[in-house]
């Protein structure tokens, strides 16, 4: 069968699934999470047997350290994955859940339910965790899900696909509930981007480059950010001590990841105070400074910082700094440089942290704390599919009910319009 | 200037006016949309001369009357217009308004502000009214917006487009927040859709010709409801007259609308005893009914249903007529026919109304009520942008919360992450 029709094929299956999944108990639903978690670690061999192959086609092609990191499946990894799964079991249903109701003058009551999307399709790539995570975040929220993985975990994929296709099979739902693009042919990306019909939404987890594909190929609705620059602003009100730890936390505690600082905003006022005690902190960890001419006066042997590095997403232990006269100032290089993703101010002034928040324009703003929150979990929503830079549908951090619609309930007794 | 380079200056404008109305305290907003309303009863005479050389050239042009009636612009729809501005000037702010706080274990506060969209784009079809309407919800909710309108209004919307500016220069807001793309030229259409770096969301309202084309040509999200093929299902417990009242208001009150309802289903069990009486009273409004083979057997004198009867948008004083064996079978004809607009039940059994409101898949599910209720008005949203079936963001009709997002607040006092 040709590529277009293949995925066309699941496509469809997946939207007869996901009419399955909608309606079934949540009882049933975390009975498969549940089965997927115990099969995983009955399975754990097979999948390190799959995974080697993996890693083997990975070394001959002198993939970075890095990216075999990643594709790495470990005893601890196939612990996580499956304790992910039992948490996401734990969670409470979305679906069927029903707000407020709202009784109109003429008796009509009025309320929302929330519903799944449907059908959702996920490209990503190397970290065979996203399989088992979106599968589990799919189903739980009722929706049904198309995965594809980079080619470089292929067989890993393969394996755990299959492994969920069992848990959902032993509970008694459709195996089409969660399905795998088993195939290494690019094409088939395209192919699913065109599956308007059947698919409700694309979630792009990767590379810039991947997502600009994504988004400009897809015919559905795509929910992705491209990258994350993310800064901190250090007022002249800011407990330095405060700054310095929070700082020190955006930058290093895990440098390759979307939410971690990449360019420090240092207010004029206290630059000289602060920046030459940080820099010594930031030398400790190995971080290399990129700096402003102002930046560069205090801290003489530090490198410039050209235009490109304040649009610069390192993922890496560089970090730009700039000196700026105010807070305008920095709201400004923000407004032009961010991404939309997780700002930070540090202050100890009500008005400027109050204005902070309201004027800067990102998925998450955070007063006095590290950038490293923006996450679903720490910010309590449990699990996440990633985070939203789109404003439509899902700004920040997408858990289960991002994952979910409303449709409008209406409740009467025979009205009708005059 | 080329039409391309014409519209991204717009867009760009947009994008910097939207900064100053996504600020502006709700006073000046409010004093803005009065003024709008002031200046509309002022310069009513104006309006009703450049409405005439629409109508001139509507007339020249052999327009339909229905077309003609919906371009014209009488004192009664300036004071609509300026009714509905008022009333929106009188609604709550929604932005900034934050919701629920949640504390974590580190202390860390976590709650949501309601922000705009940005710049909105919308693409309508002759109505004049939605140049006025359309304005006043994006104004109210922070967003800039670019109007491009049907070519048949093209001298209505430049003067309603004046009175806009000149309301926004009156309280200090930069007109660049309401713009009027005010040229016939079809590719300016195509130019406001290719600027997703500007735009933020597009809603195409008109017929589903114009719907298709924003869809398949736009880089921005496209909220939008191509068509409203509605159902009522009388169920066999349903009481009759209340059923009955119920069919009428759906087809007959406005039969012209989305809401209206297109294909009435019959549970076989009471099809003898409803379908005589509903037919007579029909009939009294000039409904022409189509059947199918059961339908025909009780109701002798109409015509045959064909498959292309039940997707139908008739927008018109016809019905399609089917009789089916149970709820399951109009479920099923509802999924397989069905627009995911609106959808009714007409039972006095609990255990079914629970499961159609559950199970059916539309942006409103009414159970004893007319579909005619699927109306932000009625359902108590206030004003409306349209309705959308896109199941992303918003599902159902889109007041003014509808065209807002919401951002992550994340207050602390020096929270790292371990």
């Amino acid at each position: 069968m040709h590529i277009d029709q293949t995925i066309q094929q699941m496509a469809r299956d997946a939207r007869q699934a996901a009419g399955v999944v909608n309606r079934c108990a949540a009882d049933q639903k975390n009975q498969a999470l549940t089965a997927m978690a115990d099969l995983l670690a009955q399975q754990a061999d097979t999948v390190f047997q799959e995974n080697r192959k993996d890693l083997k086609r990975a070394q001959a092609a002198n993939l970075s350290g890095a990216m075999v990191d990643r594709l790495t499946v470990t005893g601890k990894t196939i612990a996580a994955m499956a304790g992910g799964l039992r948490e996401v079991a734990a969670y409470p249903d979305p679906v069927g859940t029903m707000g407020e109701t709202r009784v109109r003058p003429n008796g009509l009551r009025v309320s929302k339910m929330r519903i799944p999307l449907g059908v959702i399709g996920i490209i990503y790539e190397s970290r065979p965790n996203v399989t088992i995570d979106a599968a589990g975040l799919c189903l739980k929220s009722g929706n049904a899900v198309i995965l594809r993985g980079g080619s470089e975990a292929l067989h890993t994929n393969r394996v755990l696909a299959a492994i969920i296709g069992q848990a959902l099979e032993s509970v008694g739902l459709p195996p089409q509930a969660v399905q795998l693009i088993s195939t290494n042919d690019r094409s088939a990306i395209n192919a699913l981007l065109a599956q308007d019909e059947f698919v409700d939404l694309i979630i792009p987890r990767g590379g810039e480059g991947l997502i600009r594909f994504v988004v400009e190929n897809s015919r559905i609705p795509v929910l992705k950010h491209y990258k994350g620059v993310c800064h901190v602003f250090v007022d002249h009100t800011a407990e330095l001590q405060m700054a310095e730890r929070i700082c020190y936390n955006a930058k290093v505690q895990r440098p390759g990841v979307c939410n971690a600082m990449e360019t420090l905003l240092v207010h004029e006022q206290v630059a000289r105070d602060f920046l030459p005690a940080m820099a010594r902190r930031f030398e400790t960890a190995g971080v290399t400074l990129r700096g402003c001419p102002q930046t560069r006066a205090i801290l003489a042997d530090i490198s410039p910082a050209s235009d490109a590095d304040w649009a610069q997403e390192y993922l890496d232990l560089i970090l730009a700094v700039k000196v700026v006269a105010d807070m305008e100032a920095a709201m400004d290089h923000i407004a032009r440089y961010g991404s939309n993703h997780t700002e930070a101010i540090v202050t100890s002034d009500f008005a400027r942290a109050h204005r902070f928040v309201r004027e800067v324009d990102a998925s998450v703003v955070l007063v006095n704390a590290s950038t490293r929150f923006n996450d679903g979990g720490q910010l309590g929503l449990g699990a996440e599919m990633g985070i939203s830079t789109s404003k439509l549908h899902a700004f920040g951090p997408m858990g289960i009910q991002e994952l979910t619609t409303q449709k409008f309930v209406v409740l009467g007794d025979g009205q009708v319009r005059e």
